[in-house]
């Protein structure tokens, strides 16, 4: 009787097999450096930034201030997937420049999201960490053309996408000779519709049981509501996470991108105080 | 465009709109009263036992245990809802009578799960608190019937409900009289197969800010895998549940009914230890 | 590798095989009888009428227009599932007195829904069929009690339930010693928004696949649009249903129920034309 | 009350508004020509060969033969997109020759898939029509770059993209000065593992009432299993596709890839008879 659709810990493991990286054969969880930043270890990272960088005021101002509130890297979007054509696409190479300037000025590394083969190397020459989005998880050819950078990469779970699909992406990096990758759950698509995605928690332990990477997660695109966020963020240390990514930004209501998941800069510094309690619960901290 | 697909708060509210008690028009929250326990209190409720009521020497082990490690409120299935007609269905009125009679030994209130009108009678007679599970949440004829008691009910989500479907199913309850309602978070049917179901977590934060009903979760459903279910218990007190309700079973590898879910009793004693420090991180306490 | 999620055919077999009666271990499809209507021969066999029974003006023209277009059973509820309390809940008995009513005046058996062990006695005494609606295929109670009588069935699968678990909640009929039971696909909850639950066409050949049992499917549900009803009626008797069970008003921009869904009188005529060439291209026939 | 899920007409409209080419403005359905054949007139137009290109033996046989039964478009993949990096990935290049060649030979155009922007120059040496599949329908690079080809495209719909998605992935061919697009529907994920993916057939009725596109259907991928593949093709035509896509290999047996799914030459043969039938039944032809 299949009475109960869960795959047995025998089936996964089976199915994970051909993976030579991602998997506990290593007696060590992998660290994940990013300058000096280490993804993986005692400490819980903060990735924080908005959605996309719209001027060198709005990031500065942004950066700055998530930086004070003990964010350890920014984030920003240069090339953007928009759904429609007709949305805002992202500065490009501007967007670029304008993080490694903020990056020289508050001391933050800097992760974007590079979307195409063709992109990796500008990208490259400007960001400290690529990032792989969800609508791209299963996009091959840009899987394995970062694993040959020797960039750490922030690949973030298919909105549709297994865990045995995720952990098998990740493989196509690793097998390349990169195993600097962090996994990132950012929320699955279900029937429910008062979020904007479901943000899948049950990942994170899910993630460590069957691989050495370490694991974050994104509550501002997992639930796509702002208030939200916090609830979320500390559900996901409580949970086990190596970190969060989440965005912020100056003037919410003037974002062009995803204002309305958006915490403003007092609700992230709220939150990090809230949030240093949970990690000290779990024996983790913020530093 | 609809860029994303989240209802907005005003297309939420609107249809909340004809609810006349499951919203928050009234000032406070409610606080559900399972004998001398207050449900949505400070306090953070624990309630464990085993999936299925067994025998009086399972039960009461259990029982003894859990009540020891600070669960508050004693969970067992007299009647149990299976996919199969050829699987365990419970021990019925003689599992109600074990029910009644460790909660005497132990102090413990219990809660029982009931399936059918004709059997809400017999239930009352025995037990503290009335389940209505999973697969009945759509059962309407059985909600408006426990409405008509004046138990306090567990309301368990649909697997398949969606967040409105699910207050609208509360509404079913207190249109008939009976306020007394806690909303119970257990996973949802998504695509993924790595875990039983999807526990669906922001379910707390979007309950609590449709509602003023308390709402607890099920990590052992939700998940399906014992060793799971601390992570994500954890998870869920972060997210701010008033409590918990999970499967403890003094030989999970003997269990009638999901044992690959339940908590031994040392682990429940090591769980309940990590969820006092969670608990104080959010501000809140388990006595 | 699971690099698909398909179970095999030895797997489905395999968690089929405690089930003594929905399989194909009976060398010939079942034929399920409606008083001299025949489910599951050579006839594809159409089932229209109104969601609710409002009054008998709009029952017995809505009956009298169907039977003329070769309709061969009546629908109509009285006894009505809905979401929310607040909603028109169907005219409970009188409904099931004008079903009968109007049976006698057209000819045309009637089936209708029984939401509650304690309806079964009222309906059985009016009804030709009894249905099983969605939200209650996992109501087991329900499903022994309809097995115990000896009316034939029609039974819906659950919005979210699987092949395995909907054929499991007709062995909970059979199990009864009550074999006349039809399956009726509706739709399932999915993702997708653009239409009201999503038609699962291949559960049509899947079903018949792996039980003996007719299969018949509801596109008004199914689709929640009127005017998709007929491009998916007529895929289902493509893909090899016994027949189809549409809502049908007189006027449905006045229905109390579900209008959206309901075929017009002229629209219901048009389709039968357009149902006979489909019916003869696929080796079957409507009379 | 949002009693149900689905989206206005209007709401639909209003989201589509922006899209200049993707909507029911032009007077007529567009025709898509892929050499001499075109998409979207009277005729149903039957795309079929193997999964992968495996080797001139393989590729050529299937072509005769599914030519011979009135294929009139040749499909094979050079370039595959595979779950695992250690899973058979394509001959590439030679793969594109071999396709070249035996096209030549039967004079069948030939559609192949296209992953990366740096592969759609060498693609649109070799072949008539260029595929962008599931796992790249939210790829805006990828699509974009196909949309400066003058190449028909062969769009298929992502396994977790809404309607919208799937009219907004087109829109950005489209947008390009392209607009030689088919839709392809292919199955979506679902909670339903009895089956490789949900074959959406309401998305045929609803692609056609909210764009001018050809649509046709995978029924090879939405199902997973050849012997479920007539049932589903049939079903497709009669909700009205304008074609289909269908996998056969001269020996299932032994494919590289998907055999699973993969009629053999007496099946499409026997298959295509069938189709003949329920073509004329709807007003169209195979000619």
């Amino acid at each position: 009787m299949m009475e109960t659709k869960i795959n047995s810990d025998q089936e996964i493991i089976d199915c994970l097999a051909p993976m030579k990286t991602v998997n506990k054969t290593k007696p060590e969880p992998a660290l994940v450096k990013v300058k000096d930043i280490v993804i993986g270890g005692p400490e819980i990272i903060i990735i924080a930034g908005p959605c996309a960088v719209e001027s060198m005021e709005q990031l500065a101002e942004t950066a700055v201030s998530v930086s004070k509130n003990r964010a350890k890297i920014l984030r920003g979007g240069a090339f953007k997937p928009r759904s429609s054509p007709y949305s805002f696409q992202g500065l490009g190479e501007e967007g670029l420049k304008m993080l490694r300037e903020v990056s020289i000025r508050t001391g933050l590394p800097v992760v974007t999201e590079v979307m195409d083969t063709r992109q990796i190397e500008v990208v490259c020459q400007y960001a400290d960490m690529l990032q792989v989005g969800s609508r791209n998880m299963h996009n091959y050819p840009l899987l394995k053309e970062v694993g040959m950078t020797r960039k750490p990469v922030l690949l973030k779970r298919g909105m549709m996408a297994t865990i045995e699909e995720f952990l098998l992406a990740a493989e196509y990096i690793l097998s390349q000779g990169n195993d600097q990758v962090v996994l990132c759950e950012r929320g699955i698509r279900t029937f429910e519709t008062s979020t904007r995605n479901t943000l899948d928690l049950s990942a994170v332990p899910m993630l460590k049981h069957l691989s050495h990477l370490p694991v974050i997660v994104d509550p501002s695109h997992g639930t796509g509501l702002n208030w939200m966020v916090p609830a979320m963020a500390k559900a996901a240390v409580a949970a086990g996470a190596d970190g969060l990514i989440m965005e912020v930004h100056y003037k919410p209501e003037e974002a062009l991108c995803d204002g309305q998941q958006s915490l403003s800069l007092p609700e992230f510094a709220q939150l990090m105080q809230d949030l240093k309690r949970i990690a000290q619960a779990v024996g983790r901290q913020i530093l």
